[in-house]
């Protein structure tokens, strides 16, 4: 299992929305599950405004950096929308008008009131590039060599994703399993440091609450070998019980 | 106006919860609205793992690229809070228990079971660094020179927020306003291009959702000009109206 290879994406979440703080991302999260389940791990993400330079320089660090990178946003037909724009920058190829989108979106929008040139915009990719299938809306996702360019409306991309499902190389999916219990973190500390220290191979995260005036945490527990998240688990389990605790599994 | 100077800043997340998909980031949302307030742009953001090599390149990169540098998660007193450590190791000091920090651990802590080696943990600062109240839970943020350390807690990290209220040179805010309406992006594109187009200064973001069968958008001016917002906010609302929309100020 050691010697397995490890599969590492990015994501760029291209939005001014975000960055203003207009705009409570939800992509960050569904991404990285999806990822999860595909063997895949988010190594990062970065957020960007909608400026042509500054998206092409990171589509190029990042592109390079992993194995995938995911974008999201500015893929609409608005004068705002400039990812297709700034990714063909990022690899030095003129944008194009794809034949299979302007098809989908002519049909897409036969009883829609008819292709316009602000829809047509919805059919230009880097030249070179492949369609992502979107059953939701007509626009289709676009993928340039290991750049995956999805919609930034989570719903959307949600559709794009499961257009990916499966065909992406990947390796183990991380398995996780979480105890919560009404514990200051601060009172178990030694005892969470003990445990990880026991199980090679898995960690163990603390992630603390506040919650009707009592200070608790979750513990994850993660691993790519199944079995050992669970034999961690079982002993935190223990231990927890042993120190007055009652930790509740699948957390709190 | 055009000369003021523009104050920029970055924000790192340093989340492994964040990279697998448990947890909803909120911080990200939170940071740029109270940057805005203080007439500072959120221009950039980086998720990093729990990852001393990874947490001390983003620090070094997004210190020395913006005015400030924010960052959210890994201060608590676990094995896997190794913020402080991190930031140590960027700014190339030790790690030192500051003594003021821990005297506030101290005082929370004496009714409270008292202070532990864990809680402890939480008074460890960067050598030089100065302390960010938090009135919330005792443990401090903590400030080295441009670089603002604050909790992963989203309610914990509001308070230190608010602890900095008004503290950091800033420039003017930026003003936004909000319409929206039950339109396909794609039939007013050519509409929002041109008013953007007529006021100078002002952008104009579109912002597409699906809500209840119908496709709609809110449009979201922005510049440090309220009057050019405000004035770029009743030209788009007439052309809308004259498009046969209704538009609703203040956004759908």
């Amino acid at each position: 299992m050691g010697n397995e290879r490890v599969w590492v994406a990015a994501l760029l979440v291209i939005g001014d929305e975000i960055l203003s703080g207009r705009t409570q991302d939800r992509n960050v999260a569904q991404v990285a599950s999806w990822l999860n389940i595909q063997g895949i791990r988010l190594a990062e993400v970065r957020i960007v405004p909608d400026e042509e330079a500054r998206i092409a320089e990171a589509v190029n660090t990042l592109r390079t950096a992993y194995d995938y990178l995911f974008t999201t946003g500015g893929i609409g037909p608005t004068h705002d929308d400039i990812t297709v724009d700034s990714i063909a920058a990022a690899f030095g190829v003129p944008v194009i008008v794809h034949p299979k989108a302007r098809r989908i979106l002519e049909d897409y929008y036969a009883t829609r009131g008819g292709l316009n040139e602000a829809r047509l915009r919805m059919a230009r990719v880097p030249q070179g590039a492949d369609l992502i299938q979107n059953e939701e809306s007509g626009a289709p996702g676009v993928k340039m060599e290991n750049v995956y360019i999805l919609a930034g409306v989570p719903s959307i991309a949600a559709r794009m994703l499961e257009a990916l499902d499966g065909k992406l190389e990947g390796g183990r999916p991380m398995i996780s399993a979480t105890l919560g219990a009404y514990a200051a973190e601060s009172e178990v500390a030694d005892l969470l440091r003990e445990t990880e220290a026991a199980h090679e191979g898995v960690t163990i995260g603390s992630y603390p609450f506040f919650r009707n005036g009592r200070h608790g945490a979750n513990f994850v527990m993660r691993s790519e070998d199944g079995d050992r998240v669970r034999e961690t688990a079982e002993d935190l389990q223990s231990r927890l019980t042993a120190a007055g605790f009652d930790p509740v599994l699948g957390g709190l």
